[in-house]
């Protein structure tokens, strides 16, 4: 496929590249392209600098939000920062968003405060379902965003079972996105739909025990599995 | 030990049997002692009238939430209803919540808007939290809100490994609660500690994925564990 990557940062990095290594062609999208390719520093969590790491990956473009949006036609990856997702989706417009499918994986952390960080929106309202209504043609799947990103690129560093959380309101585009997810290593009984947009607000609200998770492990290299009990039924 | 349980609903009703079981002496409290024994029908989860159960349960005491405070001396268990919660520990009054240990399993849940319900208060805040805040001497221990009342008191329902967050400020209000957990079943590396009470954030908002997950199971018998990488580096 053709897809567009939005976001130069951790996601966005290893999201590109293991799809570059899957066959897919990808486009990266960044606000500015010239200054993007000026930063060679790693930042305080270890993720290089945008600009020496698409030296290093020559085969992925590194181009404007719009521009990738435009090249990568078949599918958009949305791995930027929550407080810049609605202005990147500005940037590209609302023609471009006309039904593509779009894999949500932002969240709306707010570090302003410092850390941990809240959420900027939450509890009655969500980030996955703030975008969807703002591009009511755009066809919004939110998932991955409650992953670490090696693992979300490479579920099989952890042994066993573990779970990624999918939802959206477009059947045809879930389908799609869950394929797209099983080519990365998930497995399919491992992939749970809870049902349409409005179910981000469950997914986005497990950030803040996740980032305490983090903090605790001095890690991000977890996740979380379901459990069931043999018999589902309410007898205590 | 003695232990007060405050809360007639399904988490009261299955932990004071459990602690009963387990040989303690337990007081279940509620509001209003009469009206509570003419409560004989179940609710529309299937738990029972607490007037029924209280029949049924000879051996445990059904007081008022102040006597049962006062007779359940070495612990309180706090499974009441989150929109209930702060009139209840003002019935009980701060001189008996003084140095007391409570297990705070409620959550925050606000139904007034029908189901799914969102939380009364989160994000910069807890009910575990804001329970501390108004209780300064209380040691509040926030623990098994994101489990549904069976598992909490009988874990075993679930083969192998799942886990239960623990948090609050005084350690050996942890420790002690963390044994009581132990007795119930949990195994102690799958006791989460996440720090201190604000970490309260984090678990109860895990609240809106459960309800979600229950929706979607149609039944509260899971539990989520926390699986990690071989290795715990950060390394993508």
């Amino acid at each position: 496929m053709k897809i567009a990557v939005v976001g130069t940062g951790a996601v966005g990095q290893v999201m590109s590249k293991r799809l570059s290594e899957l066959g897919h062609r990808v486009f990266m999208g960044t606000r500015n392209v010239e200054q993007s390719r000026k930063r060679k520093e790693s930042d305080a969590w270890g993720t290089p600098g945008i600009g020496s790491w698409i030296e290093d990956h020559p085969n992925i473009d590194l181009v404007t939000f719009k521009e990738a949006a435009e090249k990568g036609e078949d599918l958009l990856i949305f791995g930027i920062s929550g407080m810049a997702a609605l202005d990147a989706l500005d940037q590209i417009g609302k023609d471009l968003l006309r039904d593509k499918i779009m894999i949500d994986i932002s969240n709306p952390l707010d570090f302003s405060k410092g850390f941990p960080p809240s959420l900027s929106l939450c509890n009655t309202e969500s980030l996955g379902e703030k975008i969807q209504n703002s591009y009511p043609d755009l066809k919004v799947v939110k998932t991955l965003n409650s992953i670490s990103s090696p693992i979300m690129a490479n579920p099989k560093l952890i042994e066993g079972d573990h779970v990624v959380f999918l939802c959206g309101n477009d059947l045809n585009a879930k389908a799609k996105v869950s394929t797209l997810l099983q080519s990365l290593g998930w497995k399919q009984d491992n992939i749970i739909d809870l049902g349409d947009i409005t179910n981000a607000r469950g997914t986005e609200m497990l950030l803040p025990l996740w980032i305490r998770l983090m903090g605790k492990y001095q890690s991000p290299m977890f996740n979380i599995n379901v459990v069931k009990a043999p018999v589902l039924s309410p007898g205590a």
